[in-house]
């Protein structure tokens, strides 16, 4: 069972930058299977903490998504997901290359001041 | 004059992702600068909306920072505070390159569920 239901614990977190480099001619299609994906990752998970996708301006076919999870079991329950599934499914064709990095945060206290900050406005 | 005072519009948002080789001696001190001026970043300025910094875990020399300003112009005032001016100086030397890349959001209302997320735990 996850944890996701409990208070998160800033060192328990997995953070994750995937580098996803495309085929440029599925951009557009890829980029609305990656919205649904991220958008019911967010809503349905509780340990989905944050899957935030952007792409280069410079060059569109270059994706990084910034991802957050509860921990690693949060990260473990998100690959059985319907939702993911049929993402990695649908866009096998049109990735050309996938670099998972694991990233530790420097101050994972600044998230909170982050929320605080858009709360506010 | 900059705008951050108002509602943030999302489509205003400067999102970037700061790519950067340490030199490897250099790290903890770098570390200790970045933090400070992240931190003093995110609480004295209401334009920035968010320095996120992380290290990659294989490789700590490898920084990586999400930045997201309110707008250009606030990003153009974050240039001219003490706090980015003492981190630029004071961390030349310890810098082997530096990538910028304009990155434009997926889907920047995510955000804002990121926000309602942590909130709720």
């Amino acid at each position: 069972m996850s944890k996701t239901h409990e208070a998160i614990e800033t060192d328990q977190l997995m953070i994750r930058i995937a580098e996803i480099s495309l085929e440029p001619e599925y951009i557009d299609e890829y980029l609305t299977i990656l919205r649904e994906e991220a958008e019911a990752s967010v809503r349905l998970e509780p340990g989905v903490i944050c899957i935030y996708p952007m792409y280069q301006k410079e060059n569109p076919a270059e994706i990084r998504l910034l991802e957050i999870y509860a921990d690693k079991e949060a990260y473990e329950d998100h690959l059985q997901t319907p939702h993911f599934k049929h993402y990695k499914t649908a866009t096998l064709h049109m990735v050309k290359s996938l670099r998972l990095l694991d990233m530790q945060a420097i101050d994972p206290g600044t998230m909170d001041q982050i929320f605080v900050k858009l709360n506010k406005e």
